[in-house]
């Protein structure tokens, strides 16, 4: 449900309707607009009863929303959520293209201060990296926990980079929120619903990643999950769909991304190193990426792939992402796109949450 | 890695074998069977050298496994794992077929023992019921939790039916650690590894529904994980897979228990109710299942399935799961199996843990 | 749309509506029914005017069938399709379990006799070979074409097995059509409808296979297509299809026996050994799909499966198909089936096509 | 198995090998590169004896091809495989991108000509229309055969634009043989190899499109068929495939185009209209397959597409055509390809075939 406020609507007139829905069980999600604010209403009693919102002082409209997905919805909030960070004009969403690279994994300080040295270089915004690894195998190495935390932390003090690494579960969330700038759910995780909640508690955004087999209802559910504890900057990531084809490690399904945008205001970004598993297929798929529309890349970078401990054969040497930035900048240019660097101070405030 | 004790090796020996194996900084499973101890290595520095073992005491052939799943695998124990419980003969794995049976969630006490009556009284030797429900929406009922737990508490004590219920995280596995005699982990989480390991320390024995899109491999593997913690009591459960078709919910695939029987010594039961998602098709796949090998079967009922709170659409009337019990034991004849009663003493001695 | 007689219409009656409708331009298909016919209505040019029928005598009601299958429909003839042949009273469809067996490929005289010989000892009714294989590569063995036909024929002769094989194209169907007893249309030949139009002109059964992809309504189509023509006498065959899981060559789809015998009136088989692709697998799978409520079975068999031009992987030996159909026949009478000898008289007339 | 010749050797050389692969009882399949020809030999007896080829005049070595196609891949011609047409520079494969636009069916003159006039100006080089359409329903229009393909016989005197259409058996093929410049094979006839063969044996290129569940190397294997009858012009087709996924109609697999094109000399195009189903999201998904690498696109427009006898919802107005060329046009320039105009003369003279 969601009520639609009157474009002069003081915030009184809001603050009000809130509190009559909160004393009606439900929860109220004010989602301030451009001409105009939104109310989101959740709950697990069903729908609130009709008539008892629709009189209130600045409200215009009642709404009943059909989908399941509410907060996600376009409906509610019509404007693009354009993620913003201190310090910096790169953004998620809007006219800037955000560019997230990096290892797989933190292996050591000499490796993840040789890959970020290369990806910042090279133009990349955000430094990814993970320090807890979702991994078949309990043989396989599982990362390097809140040491490699502390690699990241340093790499954004020296490189001027946000940090974007996975939480797996509430304790290395805990842990993930103090250190990072973006927390990240794994496709793995996509239906673990007690992590999205406490996600959802959280002070720092969450990219969220498309599980294996999510149908595009079920993402959208999964990123509900998050906004109905109170975390609204939740970024998609598209990182390939399991299917019968072989001739890569998953299907990349590109047609979800003007599939989000039609449906979400919530921006949507591709991971073409999970979505194609191999380094030869990396680059044109980020070509592909930017021109199809999506509001940016997250690209596994190493340098030595061949010496990687996770995914070596999807990473990329530091001159092969050097060129991908290139090419991904003209593409850029034609669906009106471009790459901000990370120093940039950003010319609007940061929105407060 | 396995070691493989002589027939006659001595209780000293093997505690031998484990104690340097340890003392290498692996982690030692001893696995006793009819004739002779094999003693799994896990650990995550590769590879125990060549020679190491081969000539202690007690030590017959070490073997070097492979396959990325070893303690799943039938080449570290021959003999079929079955899982028995204090006071009944009925088991998971061995001749008796496990009957699992009940409502989707715990909804209140009244629905539940009236449920828990009807699967009883058909023969029904477990009792299946959620108290922690992973729905895909946030809005939807989500379960009762602990209430849920203590009524489930209250019908094994009333019918004699041991417990099953799903764990969805740390927290509400500890509370189901303590009340109920079987901890479930769900098919969303088949890839938690957190809660994998979790449940590999607990001391109850652990159902794993295979995932949306698990290969046999990620299955062994999310097994391994628990086992790898040291609880070797682990059920397999197929409860179909996603696929293109569109006449069922999920396209069950019972081409894995025989893939399951030659590789492992677990034992796999089948999910008709998720693995087709409607109520006409669950007896004729519950026949399907016993006749192509299955260790048993795990079953939604409900009293009134028109008002359930989860998967009503799924679910059988009482007296549907009646005559697929009658239906179910001839099939059971024709293949060597028996359904035993609850309330049946058990002849063997209890295996401790 | 669709016509349903009075119980007590007259033929001249159901003629005087078939008339009418091919004089308004469409195909009129009477189905003759236990107390009443249908008359199915065909055609390109969309719906019969509602009221043009509605009053002719002997008519008790015209529907319009929403579904887009027709003749296929349960609507249209609410009895099961049973498929019978002279001089035998196996069958396909009714009480009667329909067993296929044979190599995929008919070789030579002396291993399509071996096979022969041993299948119809075990207790085969249809003799199944390939004389036109669809191979994935050009330079695979393609079968012998008339010459293998030939052998088959001769097999009746001798063993009076009724013959199954398959048409790949008009030419090969004409050839097929003279030969053989049943007609088999492949899995990658499901939507070649020239193909099937061609099929339906034939004046023998067809045996249709779920392509590799086929949703159930794609498969009710192509079955569509045949009857449309005038062919009447259809068996559905599932045969697995294709999926991201690894452990078998397709993924037996099981469920689809009772959604196709839900909706229609056609038999359906099940083929485990394309199904599943392993030797292995086999004879579980066809327990399975007897005890699912399958009509029938066509399973893959050679006397030296290791030399076999083709599916040698899949196919059983002989011993092992004996074994099979011990336990297929114990199966059989809990759901009220059985296996008829193919000698056995036919105690019913024919049916007249 | 693959007989490269030396850079000097003269045509007589290659012909005496020719001849010697004949008598062998073999196929030889000469294939002119820019330095030096080599010989593709197929042929169902297995291989040719080692040594036997080896020490002829001009041969420099015999390759063993260990993949199951052979004429399809690299190692048989490492250059890539331009198509041309007369009276032309637009190609398939070379640097021009190919831009194939029309109706999904003839539906009159009308209705033809007023979207070949809109796609002509757009830019489209090459118009495409069906006259035999491959229905899934046989009461939906099947397409004006003969008539349709005299149609766009007109179309392409009137506009210049050359014709592709799709054959559906041997006798739409003879015609469409006849009519139209490029013969397309469609999805759900990828693995009729009956009609393969047909086509292999055509004078006029073919377009093969993968089919709803082809492996990579059961596409390049359904091309080989084509080739291995002396049809080298095969341009390759991705249109999407099924998966669980119901966002669109199909799910478009970009990473096949360099899978593709890192394997095989062929070109490969993309088809947007089918690959989702759905029109807004033809225009990104076709800046995407530019982006990509594709050589060319298939875009289905239609002029009144609410009123289209089929794939209405697929099909782009005109205007949004044009938008679409222009914004593909930038794209082409990014990744070094442009659109040559259909007037264009062709600088190098055509090939003969």
């Amino acid at each position: 449900m969601l009520v639609v406020m009157q474009a002069h609507a003081t915030e009184e007139q809001v603050r009000g309707v809130c509190q009559k829905i909160e004393s009606l069980g439900y929860r109220p999600h004010p989602m301030p607009g451009a001409t105009r604010t939104a109310i989101g209403i959740t709950g697990n009693q069903g729908e609130v009863e009709q008539g008892t919102l629709d009189d209130m002082p600045g409200v215009q409209e009642v709404i009943r929303v059909s989908k399941p997905y509410k907060l996600v919805s376009r409906d509610v909030k019509e404007e693009n959520t354009v993620i913003r960070f201190s310090g910096t004009a790169a953004t998620f969403g809007g006219r800037n293209l955000a560019i997230v690279a990096g290892p797989c994994a933190i292996e050591s300080r000499e490796q993840a201060f040789a890959v970020a040295e290369a990806v910042a270089r090279a133009g990349a915004q955000f430094f990814r990296g993970g320090a807890y690894k979702p991994r078949t195998s309990p043989y396989s190495f599982q990362g390097m926990g809140e040491a490699g935390l502390k690699i990241m932390a340093e790499i954004r003090d020296r490189f001027g980079m946000k940090i974007i690494t996975e939480a797996i579960d509430n304790e290395s969330l805990d842990l993930v929120e103090k250190y990072a700038d973006v927390i990240q759910i794994g496709a793995r995780n996509m239906q673990n619903f007690s992590l999205l909640k406490r996600a959802g508690r959280a002070k720092k955004p969450v990219m969220l990643k498309r599980g294996m087999s999510a149908t595009l209802e079920e993402f959208f559910m999964a990123a509900e999950y998050i906004m109905s504890e109170g975390n609204y900057n939740v970024v998609l990531c598209e990182r390939g769909v399991r299917t019968f084809a072989d001739h890569t490690r998953n299907t990349l399904d590109l047609s979800i991304v003007p599939a989000v945008q039609r449906l979400s205001h919530l921006p949507i970004v591709v991971d073409p190193s999970h979505g194609t598993g191999k380094r030869n297929k990396v680059t044109p798929l980020s070509r592909a990426s930017v021109a199809v529309g999506a509001d940016g890349l997250i690209v596994e970078v190493h340098n030595e792939p061949d010496k990687a401990l996770s995914d070596g054969m999807q990473s990329l040497y530091p001159e092969q992402f050097e060129e991908l930035m290139t090419q991904v900048r003209q593409i850029a240019a034609v669906v009106g796109r471009e790459i901000l660097a990370i120093g940039t101070e950003a010319v609007e405030p940061v929105r407060a949450r």
